[in-house]
């Protein structure tokens, strides 16, 4: 990917051709069930492939990853005929998937979402809207979180909406830092009719569905910055060898020797924790859940930090798009922020130490 | 300018109109003196104007500081002919300067620069290129630093170049990750004809007028930082206390809070040195250049963390287009690099330090 | 007091004589009116005065503010009889005052404080404890913030309590991290009864005659926080030059050199913003008490980072107590915590902000 | 260790009673083979033990890990005589043994050492003096880096001198900021007579032995600040629950939860470096030398961060010596600057970025 990841940055591209063939390796349901069209790989295997295709780039891999928690959440909740009806064509990326749970009212505080769900016979009649929506408007299948009871987590339930039911309508694309291979827009609901066999799981569990796909989300996009720092490295250890100032390459300033070595130190560090949280969720060990925010938390901010100083080293030149750094900064720049901002993982980290 | 400033970081539109209107008001040569046109404003003046239309627009104010200085120097190191033949119309900014000091081949390295300039009879014949020039292409005065003698700072020579003169052609206009509302390209000498009587000072005299220059351009740049950062703090306060999550306006966030108390601590601590240098400038202390490379290392490197802290506060909205907070991180993110990257005010500043 | 300053640190000792000498040069009233034996100088002079006095032994000079501060404090708000009773003894250092504000139970949340003075003909009632009290023990007046009244902040008064009043005794002395040279203990109140002509002020005005003295508190507190600074800068500096690695001094290596221009850019910096709270402060403007919080919180934060990368410049010997560079650190590490912890200040600017 | 940290700390004793129990558990020899007495486990499992024992006193842990490294550096360089006459009393810890690398003039650039070892028949006579020395004068065997060639690494071979050899003596006992329950001197060697079969390895081998030794004392001592902040975290935490302000436990408090979040995170992340570069070494992977300066400079930086951190929010109690959490910040204050500054770690990190 990575000799188009600029131009599908400027141009907009939403790189269909380009997912389906990754998608016959096995990158459509990398962590989906084989019986379905996945890759049955484990959480560490796919955190190692996000991180790798990254490097490509950032913004086509991260709408990836949300399409993959996407065809997880319906291959884990959902019931032999949905696994069956949806999961194949999203495995081989002939539809592509969207998560849809934040809403322009409650995006840290999830368990607020107003978009309703009312039953009417064998259908939910939906209402409302979701905000920041990757892929929304080109892509075929909804994972939508909506509420079908009372106020509250406990209110809310998973719905599998189809591109083409009518009430489901789209805002405009937005325009954004980065993450520009993948459109955003609003997803809008008016009278939505969707069927009751579209429901993920029973009445009240999607709240709970939500978080569980997004421990798994949180090491990809994780990992996705892990990609980008790596990258960034690599591109700073090359321009330092290459580029001459005073006479000599900029590699032989210690300052820029020193910044270089923590710049990797945190990047190594960076990849310990995801891969480590990657086995806790693959093992289900309590902790896993802290263990993803921790995770989340520490390599977005970390790997940040990294593409932003490999910026700062390639002087002028990391300014210019035609240098792949500075998109390495603006594509991840959303990832501190997304899947629950990083605030948000500092609030779960802290209530599991302080409920210890 | 404010309302314009997304418009023309979109559409990459150089805002002549508009300049010429704050030319009205003085802004096009705010500390050149009045016989040519200037206001004879003080550095102090000058920081606090470029920090207010900053909070506008900080890439079409970071163009205006870098015209003011290139009229700065034909003012101040130009004879009376050269004062008043280009000086009038600078200020009223019917025409718009450019600096060209940075090549290819030298950035922080300046004194390396390889441009030649070649006498012959009352003219000089110069040949090279100007790398990431500011309004190149589109501007029609380039104060040019060129190599007139032997290697080194001493045998720069300070060319005026005016636009239309044969041999001076343009690269592509360059893509970047801001500061779009002014053009950036390369400028080439080829074989271009210079009359002697556009040298501004004596021969072996560029390099001294450059960096003297430059001492001034370090704090209007660094001034375009706090405008940024001011606008920023204040769109993060309007943010939290209309935006809402669990039931009450993040403004009620304690943690939040705490940001944005360290945020508006550091604008005000990054404001003081930047006016404290000026002032520092405008008396011609002895210590005023290094005062210029820490109120320019400091201040930028604090305020693009201010912006980016903005940014994060914003959430999700914070990395869309349609908020003006991610274009301030964009727009001062290349503060950080250029006048001297801050690598080169740490070196101003330690040599400073280890010499007395 | 330089050359002392490692001896009254080991040995603990309160260096009572010396202070009488600094005392002779007016620093034991330096904000308090001539009239009665004060310097009747500036919070800018007085901000000075500490910064250097504290290059040579910071713990000292904390607690000559702490007693300045309590000088100006009877000074502003006794009465006639009261400024002339206790001021000018004061002021010679023939005594020494303690500030008795924090308790074990309440020490951010001041207004919150336990120790109650109840009224009886014409004397209170003293009942209590205060907690970290500088000089306690040791000293011969006691400015003491009690309850007269109801809960709250305008429930509490402020009294002189003089040494040797019955019902006065102390806790044992602590022994702390640093601030060495003056003793720190408890000031406990048993049935300890104080003339009411000892009251400064109104009944109930006792908690903002803390927060005002606290005003400048904060500004002397910075100000011995940027001696410290300064001294450690300079103790690197001479100390890159001398030592020698690698065949060469350490002051060769770039990335020391850069170190050191961010060390001695953000003493730069953190000296301009307490200089500019004490100018506020002196003129009473309306940001007076936000600026004096962003300056002890920017300049004590800042100036132990400095001092604690001082000591890493040093190497093995920044950690033996041969050398001062690691008494500054430990000296200047509780001026984070107290006069409002760090935290605190960031709660009152983040007022300031959000109420404009 | 706990219960008496406090009180080595104040007195300066050096537990030798203790330290004699914990090798009964083993402790003393921990990755040395079991022929001689040794526990023969992995680096893993000596990290965890340093990392549990530091929970109970850093320095006293601290000086065992070193006394660990000389017992290795026994074991695999000496040949069986020496290992059966050294080792075995150096696992019991009825002797005690130093590492002497460092001089007064060559810390960072350790092969630059001048301590002289001149051959004389079955004999070499030493004269230098080593800095510095963890257990000096205090101990019994000294693992001694001497030069018996010319100048650089190449020159430098390893002896093993015992205490009672004539010419052997010791500086004045050091005062430090921390470490206080080890003693630390200069090792002064005048003509004196060490016998040619106490030099480990060939003529030439030291340097290679001593930085062999010194991979897995990075990993030692990096455990040791692992253990501080995992009780300053611990501590931390049970302050929080109990102190009270504003009416309500400082828990309740968002900003110290996130602080608190972002210390765990920090900790989890530092401890997954240091077993990584922990297994590295043991395997023997090519890479390992720089994971161990990668462990050390991250863990070491980072958790002295979050002791400080942790000191800062006990408030003016952090600052006293009655609480614990203040001796962590001091006694792993020194871990960024021994076995290798945390400049050098980021020395050797650069040099194997840019071979690469």
């Amino acid at each position: 990917m990575a000799p188009h990841m600029a131009l599908w940055d400027e141009k907009e591209i939403f790189p269909v051709e380009t997912m389906r063939k990754a998608a016959q390796l096995g990158f459509g349901g990398i962590y989906t069930q084989t019986d379905v069209g996945g890759s049955g790989l484990s959480r560490l295997d796919t955190s190692i492939i996000f991180e790798a295709l990254s490097t490509g780039c950032v913004s086509t891999t991260a709408y990836m990853s949300i399409h993959n928690m996407c065809v997880w959440m319906i291959d884990t909740f959902g019931n032999e005929e949905q696994r069956h009806r949806f999961c194949p064509s999203l495995c081989s990326m002939d539809k592509f998937a969207s998560y849809c749970l934040t809403e322009p009212g409650s995006g840290s505080d999830a368990a607020s979402l107003l978009t309703s769900a009312k039953r009417d016979g064998d259908c939910y009649v939906l209402n409302g809207s979701k905000a920041f929506i990757s892929g929304g408007g080109d892509t075929d299948v909804y994972v939508v979180m909506c509420r079908t009871g009372g106020s509250g987590a406990r209110g809310i339930s998973c719905l599998v909406v189809e591109k083409g039911t009518p009430g489901l309508s789209f805002g405009k694309k937005e325009k954004k830092v980065g993450w520009n291979s993948q459109p955003t827009r609003a997803v809008i609901f008016e009278d939505c009719v969707v069927p009751v066999k579209n429901r993920l799981g029973v009445e009240g569990q999607g709240f709970s569905i939500a978080m569980k796909g997004l421990n798994g989300g949180r090491i990809n996009i994780a990992s996705c910055s892990l990609g980008a720092a790596h990258a960034s490295v690599l591109l700073t250890r090359d321009h330092l060898a290459v580029r001459k100032q005073f006479g000599e390459p900029l590699a032989h300033n210690q300052y820029l020797q020193f910044k270089l070595a923590d710049m990797a130190t945190r990047l190594v560090t960076s990849r310990l924790i995801v891969r480590h949280a990657a086995d806790a969720l693959q093992n289900g060990t309590g902790d896993a859940a802290t263990l993803c925010a921790m995770a989340k938390l520490f390599a977005t901010d970390e790997c940040f930090k990294i593409c932003n100083q490999a910026l700062q080293m390639h002087g002028g030149y990391g300014y210019l798009k035609d240098y792949a750094v500075q998109q390495f900064v603006r594509d991840i720049r959303v990832h501190q922020i997304l899947e629950g901002t990083n605030e948000v993982m500092r609030m779960i980290v802290a209530r599991s130490i302080l409920q210890e």
